[in-house]
């Protein structure tokens, strides 16, 4: 198993918004880059109007903390940027402090594959205030984009119900990475291999693929070309039958099918890649059944998505597997995730941490201060609900937990009766990495065990039912306080 | 300047689908593998229902098939890939084939930067069958890519009408290639910018930012959060104004511009980012105004896109620059350009050229035959029309062109009348390189000169006019010939 710093020659400390590096050379000049202070990542919102979304990018977190930091090359570069008067930006002991920086920060993190919902913390770092700014939007970029396509990839799995389903997005996909990172999420996400080939070398996911129409047009006729992807790729062919009229092209992959296992080989299927796939896939499965093919698969793609597939399933089309390219890979309808990085607490003068969040004309975006920490409690085997709590509190008792968009909605949590875990695992302490890669199919079995955990009210893609994630009483309060607080102070 | 290459420590031939190498093994098995191809690659509708698209990504196909080579780690992974009956998919000579093979293929491209339509080959590849097929998947990534975002931000540079547009989209952006080549054509379509330090390292291009709502938050007050920043970076100082409450924060700013300036020093601004963004755009170019400090620039951000820039403007929106994150570098409201590679023309055992189409139940997705060029033609310094034609055909005269979609619809072009040009330029002859590098500053200069070149009803966002595209009269006449014996055929 390969990771982004093999892929990559250049460091990745440069791959950051440039106000984070005028932000440290800030801290450095004011001398608060040693201050601690702490910082978390999460997402306002359930991607797709959905109910629950899967967490997903660790492992390239770790990869890119593991070989933080900056270069010759990068320094000079740096020291190459001027202001507004020609001068340049940077001093040179800030650069130095940088190149000959070690990274400090302690790490801790939601696991990947595991069940996410708004407003917890995916990622909580704590460390010199200068490097919890610096590696801000790296860590943004990675956990983003792989959440949402993991979370993309879990909906169309459970629209699926068990069909195995293939990810096919290479040629749309945003970037290199936005294929090979969409491959590798899909993956955990559900889906049961890929169509990139480089993305299964590297994360060791199976690669799926035959024959496109283009093998089709290089011969004379539909016919000739089956027979001769068939006789190339006796044990791997699925037949793609709509290069130029679909029934027509079905009878065909019939033809050769019979003949190839008159030989004793196995043909995997046909595929459908256009026209109404309900249609098409009852037409072919009757004329696979009469010409006793029943166990030939039919795999369909064009354009698909949860919504589609959905569909497809409820008009009993006879689709056996899915190809699913553009609308997975991209997160077709709702592309970005919108995840944030937030201060929630600084150490002051005396070590004492000190709670921080920043305002906003809308409620939704007033952040949780705090060390915090996710419990959540089991019952009867289903995830019966999230809380969110300051890692200082003591939770012996009864506890209470309250919605923070809507206070009249609370939720008494009895520990005696539930059982209960903590989410957030350290990855970094200190500095060193104390996080135990797990297998890309571990992290697929975490991610389709969690989803059995879930409620399927919750999981259902109209409406779905809000899932209880609240804060503990006292964080409750102590947010609400410092609203009014900075409220009163600014007006 | 840098390139994908130096940029990732692998090879890059295994960024392909799957059906890519098990085609290229039929081929090589049925001894089809040198016979020579014609496949175009383009897209078959104008993005964001616009009236224009910007090509952009040739440098990283040049790039890519510059270093087009399998790796004996590459290999040993196909060799290790087996079919259903668990016996390896791929012979050795076929293995060995792929390692020792050199790039033979003629390549023709549209230069970046360049105004494109519908059914335009943006790229046309010549040579062995095995070859052209190899590559598509890679080229359509990094092509249909970087011609959505670059189209996407020259959509928003027009709705800027000569503002500054900054793009800041690293944390949202799907990946790591996601972030640095939407960087790349952002830049190209029209942005003054990024905020993506690796992206300007490696491209060359201007980096941008100062400070976040974190800086604000780890000080007691934003008063001192404010005099901080600006003594720390008196060149390169922007005030984010909406931490705790915007009208505060303007005159926090204020107080503190008007300290730096009276000692010498020019602040370049405050940045907005939540809230109405006309009003308290207003706001702040009044109290600015009072306060004598006019030439002090209003930047705002906060998930725009063109719409919203062109909106904010119709208000008389004091702003002088934009930031524009998410919107522009996933491409949000439609993140895939959904351009295809396809088969046009086979050489025959005669070496004569065959026209080759693929059929579909939708019209739209038949494909133009033959070995296309495309002729541009300029009337009063305007662009006039394109004409698809067959480079093989004799253009002296007067030429007619002809609507694919909408037959009715033609156009005579009198060569003597008009000034025109191929559009088309050779990129790789017999597989060397003939592409000449331009500086990406060229590029994006191209793409503004292309700007003016069209009129203003195409570039429009609501109901562009429809710029004239049409396929010269022989070439639309031997499509419909073929059409119609392949349905013939296939009935």
């Amino acid at each position: 198993m390969d990771n982004i710093q093999s892929t990559y020659k250049n460091s990745m400390a440069l791959l950051t918004d440039f106000y984070e590096i005028t932000m440290a050379y800030g801290f450095w000049k004011n001398e608060m880059h040693q201050q601690k202070a702490a910082f978390n990542l999460f997402f306002r919102n359930n991607p797709f109007s959905g109910g629950f979304s899967i967490a997903c990018g660790l492992e390239y977190v770790v990869d890119f903390l593991n070989h933080f930091s900056f270069t010759d090359s990068d320094i000079d570069y740096l020291a190459s940027l001027n202001g507004n008067d020609g001068k340049p930006l940077f001093e040179k002991g800030f650069l130095d402090y940088l190149q000959h920086m070690t990274f400090e920060c302690d790490v801790e993190a939601i696991p990947e594959g595991t069940i996410v919902f708004p407003n917890e913390p995916l990622i909580k770092v704590k460390g010199p205030l200068l490097q919890c700014q610096l590696i801000e939007s790296a860590l943004l970029n990675f956990i983003n984009f792989q959440t949402l396509i993991a979370t993309k990839a879990a909906r169309i799995s459970i629209a699926a119900k068990g069909d195995p389903v293939m990810e096919f997005g290479l040629r749309r996909a945003q970037g290199i990475d936005g294929s090979l990172s969409a491959s590798r999420a899909s993956f955990i996400g559900g889906c049961a291999g890929t169509s990139n080939v480089l993305a299964g070398k590297k994360f060791n996911i199976p690669v799926l693929g035959t024959h496109a129409h283009s093998w089709v047009q290089a011969f004379e006729d539909e016919l000739k070309a089956f027979d001769a992807f068939a006789n190339t790729l006796p044990n791997n062919t699925i037949f793609l039958v709509d290069t130029y009229n679909t029934p027509r092209g079905i009878d065909k992959a019939i033809e050769i099918t019979k003949k190839m296992e008159t030989r004793g080989h196995k043909i995997n299927g046909i595929r459908l890649d256009s026209g109404d796939l309900a249609y098409f896939s009852q037409l072919a499965r009757g004329k696979l059944r009469e010409a006793g093919l029943s166990h030939v698969k039919i795999v369909a793609s064009n354009d698909l998505d949860e919504h589609l597939v959905a569909s497809l399933k409820d008009q009993e089309a006879e689709i056996d597997s899915w190809g699913i390219g553009t609308k997975l890979v991209t997160a077709y309808d709702q592309p970005a995730l919108g995840g944030v990085y937030k201060l929630s607490a600084i150490e002051n003068k005396n070590g004492e941490w000190e709670n921080r969040i920043k305002l906003s004309e809308q409620s939704i975006k007033i952040n949780i201060p705090g060390l915090q920490q996710v419990k959540r409690f089991y019952k009867d085997g289903k995830m019966a609900g999230d809380m969110i709590f300051d890692e200082r509190t003591d939770l012996s008792g009864t506890v209470r937990m309250i919605d923070p968009a809507d206070p009249t909605r609370s939720k008494k949590l009895n520990k005696e009766e539930l059982t209960c875990e903590d989410l957030l695992k350290p990855v970094f302490c200190k500095g060193q990495c104390v996080y135990e890669k797990e297998s890309i199919q571990k992290l697929q079995e975490r991610t389709s065990a969690q989803l059995n955990l879930l409620d399927k009210t919750i999981k259902r893609f109209a409406n779905p039912h809000r899932y209880p994630v609240g804060l503990e009483e006292g964080l409750y309060q102590r947010r609400l306080d410092l609203i009014l607080k900075y409220k009163q102070e600014s007006e």
